[in-house]
């Protein structure tokens, strides 16, 4: 009764070939790291394409635009959103909008009038292309893939500025694609073409992008309300945030809204509320899950990618794909050049030369040119375009994908660094947001610095006592990365049988004690007896009262938004009153 | 444009109803301990479907008998089968079997032939309803629920065995109610019945039974094989539990066997393996979606079950609708009493009387049985099966389900104890599981210590080696959950903030001297020089040394499988040499 449990077999199956496919790879250590997993998943699409195609002698299934759209590209962007370096995302956000807007447009027009032109040379029998087809081909081949980019640029760890660059253009440029998808699209069915249209088309920009964050961050900020009742049902807290993250995405695409855009605020809204009400658990299951289904989302859409390569769809014009490859690498090359020359000149800290040239050479196409182009109205040269579109494809995930590690190392880009911020480095740099936002106040400044206290100042104030579980003890961040520090350092101690105060404990440590022939007892003493030497802890304890107390008694931190002396004083006696009280 | 995300976004909407109804509840503390909330869904799910009704003026849409068992129920099973405490399972394997087949074989017929006698009486107009319809009624009727089982038992906390048998009755009768349920209908729609036709459905009870077992452990092994190669890429680790267990249930319902037997073998037969190949977090996260998945399940299906109540599919019938509800109570009640009265004579460790009541009373009607009813071929009596289903759900479900926990407080049915078992009551269980599987061994009784003790060999000598990444270091559970509760104390000690060797210890350990006034300094260290007073420490270490080695001395435990004094003389040089080697 094969009928009857059809859909999901078939889902299930493909969805395990994928992750076997996934296993398969990394059993030999050495070929990812030679050819970039998505090369890899094409390939094996190909394969399958091709045995399909040699089995049933008609074309593999294409992959269905709808669900690329509706389910397996949700995950991918929820994760990215989710696992977003905030601090250098709006550190760079002007950047990375120009990019993605002016870029994008730029790109669009470039490739779009560029190809008109090719298509008026008689000898290549192109001169039914009309220029609205063109410029419609343009605006869906223009568009960096963050699916693709993610792939290629998670293996290479390049900078975090740089990744943040490309990865956010190829995030918020949805907006602007699906804008001038549409656009054209109508236009092509449209019998005039009217100067209001073409207003409505800007207008649409602000819509289309502002409204998707504005979807998003109501969905984010819902989730985080929620998130404040779970506290008797642990179980379903992972739920929510992946519940309202969807329905943002669902919700923006039912407007006409950018969804993508949609599930990236709503996701960067909500994680720091969510992450504070939720339990340690919960948390740990929300990150593992989200990755995990992004993994195999992105594996699915690469093999399906491969497979769809194969088959009867395609039209082959040498001249028109030829052009149509060249000209996406010069156009994105000179829009990196002249962009980054006005980027540069605003900015003290400037984009390298060899950055510009990875941001250009980055500029990674993939699944949703793949999707837009099948989602096009039919007409005698839709074969045509779904050809160059593979070709594009292909030639950007495979010889730049390929390409790309070689010569971040041959250029000597500059990589990520290795290890997490230390907790000293994190109160610095807190410490100079602040000084900053200070010097802008008052220089009168309305910049970076001073929209991120005036942010923080509204979300300490409003947001958290909405938001938040238990507002009355809020941590801050370093705390909790204390706390997170110490609680895998104790994990660490507890795996290596080192806990000290564990009552079980006195049976394990002899038996240490034991194994080791009493050498290691002697210096486990010794060790022990030095962090616990009356004397010395005295001595500790004397040094950091007298300097707390200094502390405590030149009054709380400079705070913009109180007055010096305004409630410290009674604050300060009273709580030495509690301290006081408690201490008898 | 709803048309486009429409079938995503109101499964979102439904789950999400659902979760936020479950919040709900549990803001009200007092409810929950009253009402289950399975009665609560349910009403909930009344009340929509009233709305609907008035709104669109005719019934709600029912829940589709596919979506049920392919998508709603095998989470449930899962999650059943996965947290399904093994060892009181196959010590009452045989007990739970006997309730779980002849049982329902005893239920089925005996309410099928008494509703037929009620069929013959004039008065109530019944006399179209054949033999074999009321047979085939009293297959779907008979069944008792896992998921309303589960849903009220996991509430009032009886004690295990008494859990266990009801529990596993309800999941294992699945083989049963699937033979009989499809052996009637197809008696129904056959002209002229054949001895042989009921000989081989007694031959398919075998079948649909031991097959599920088969494909079940088929597909665990392989899970647990698959889960060996998982070590670089950690993320998709929880995904195959998820899609082995999967398959196996949609595999066997393709072959017309029993998925949830299925899905229960797999998920027991790849527990202990996968457990031991994936990592810590991993397993956090399928244990965590696992609960999340089947409470998502379960809530839907309670509340479709209250939706799809209400409508114009019923016709009603007093007689045969009361005379269904009290013979599924007189016939459960008879069968259990029959039943027990045998087991118990085979049994040292009897049903008490007590239990015996709730088994009988516990016997709860849901989902499953609504769907088959839904299922069955149109004839013109359908409605009344319909009516009579829902009513007897309904009567169970809400009568039975909220009157079973006062019940047990009332006659003081034993409770599950409170506390995990020690370390110390585990080594002794262990310690007697050995003893009596060498006594049994001895006296040639082949009881259930002596197979136990064969799969255990046969366990450790062939299929840990084959599913088990790292082999060469096989821990006992003993030392696993000694590890366990470390890295727990480990946790807590650093939540409390009292963690002694970490690196940046002294200064937390001297704010908080500070805060507490130096009275908790004093307790502090004297605790900690209690700990550590080298003296103190000596003499443990001397005692335990002392101990350890006469132990030592005497030789490895007992072990049925090697001849005494085979190889210890040797490996225990071989082990001194090396502690010797290490301490040096």
């Amino acid at each position: 009764d094969y009928q009857h449990v059809q859909v999901p077999f078939e889902i299930t199956l493909w969805i395990m070939l994928a992750s076997l496919a996934k296993i398969g790879f990394h059993l030999y250590n050495k070929l990812p790291s030679v050819v970039p997993e998505s090369c890899l998943l094409i390939f094996v699409g190909l394969i399958m394409g091709g045995i399909i195609y040699g089995l049933n002698d008609k074309s593999p299934p294409v992959m269905d635009s709808d669900i690329f759209f509706l389910y397996l590209l949700p995950p991918i962007v929820l994760d990215a959103g989710y696992f977003m370096p905030s601090r250098p995302f709006f550190e760079n956000i002007g950047t990375i909008l120009l990019y993605a807007v002016v870029g994008t447009i730029w790109n669009v027009f470039g490739i779009g009038f560029s190809l008109y032109g090719i298509c008026q040379v008689k000898a290549f029998r192109l001169q039914d292309v009309s220029l609205l087809h063109n410029l419609l081909f343009g605006s869906l081949i223009a568009a960096v893939d963050p699916v693709a980019v993610l792939a290629v640029f998670e293996e290479i760890h390049v900078n975090e500025k740089l990744h943040i660059l490309v990865f956010g253009e190829s995030l918020l440029n949805d907006a602007v694609t699906v804008v001038l998808y549409k656009l054209f699209r109508s236009f092509c069915e449209m019998p005039t073409i009217k100067t209001m249209d073409i207003f409505a088309g800007v207008g649409k920009f602000f819509v289309v992008g502002l409204g998707g964050v504005f979807v998003g961050l109501t969905f984010g900020m819902t989730a985080a309300f929620t998130t404040r009742f779970t506290k008797d049902i642990r179980v379903i807290e992972p739920l929510f945030v992946f519940l309202y993250s969807y329905l943002s995405y669902l919700t923006a695409e039912m407007f006409h809204l950018s969804g993508i855009v949609a599930i990236i605020a709503c996701a960067m809204g909500m994680k720091r509320y969510v992450e504070a009400n939720i339990s340690l658990k919960s948390h740990t299951t929300v990150k593992y899950f989200m990755k995990m289904w992004s993994s195999v989302s992105d594996t699915l859409i690469f093999i399906f990618l491969g497979v769809s390569t194969i088959g009867e769809n395609h039209e082959w014009n040498w001249p028109y794909i030829c052009f149509t490859v060249i000209f996406c690498l010069v156009w994105r090359a000179l829009g990196v050049l002249v962009l980054t020359f006005f980027v540069n000149r605003f900015h003290v800290n400037t984009i390298t030369s060899k950055d510009q040239f990875i941001i250009a050479y980055g500029g990674l196409r993939g699944a949703i040119c793949f999707s837009l182009v099948f989602l096009l109205p039919d007409f005698h040269r839709k074969k045509l375009f779904i050809a160059a579109t593979t070709v594009v494809i292909l030639f950007t995930v495979f010889i730049q994908g390929m390409t790309i590690r070689p010569l971040v190392d041959l250029l000597a880009v500059k990589r990520k660094r290795e290890s997490a911020p230390t907790v000293g480095e994190q109160i610095h740099i807190r410490f100079l947001d602040h000084l900053l936002a200070g010097i802008e106040d008052i220089s009168g400044h309305w910049g970076q610095y001073y929209w991120k206290d005036k942010l923080e100042y509204f979300n300490s104030k409003y947001l958290q006592k909405i938001l938040l579980r238990e507002y009355d003890q809020p941590k801050s961040s370093i705390v909790l990365l204390y706390e997170k520090l110490e609680r895998k350092h104790a994990i660490e101690l507890a795996e290596a049988g080192q806990l000290g105060h564990a009552p079980s404990h006195p049976s394990l440590l002899c038996s240490v004690f034991l194994c080791s022939n009493n050498d290691r007892t002697v210096i486990m003493d010794k060790k022990l007896e030095d962090t616990l030497n009356p004397d010395v802890l005295e001595n500790i304890q004397e040094i950091l009262a007298r300097n707390l107390y200094r502390i405590r008694r030149t009054g709380p931190a400079y705070n913009r938004h109180t007055l010096p002396g305004e409630t410290e004083p009674v604050e300060h006696a009273k709580e030495i009153l509690i301290l006081r009280h408690k201490s008898l």
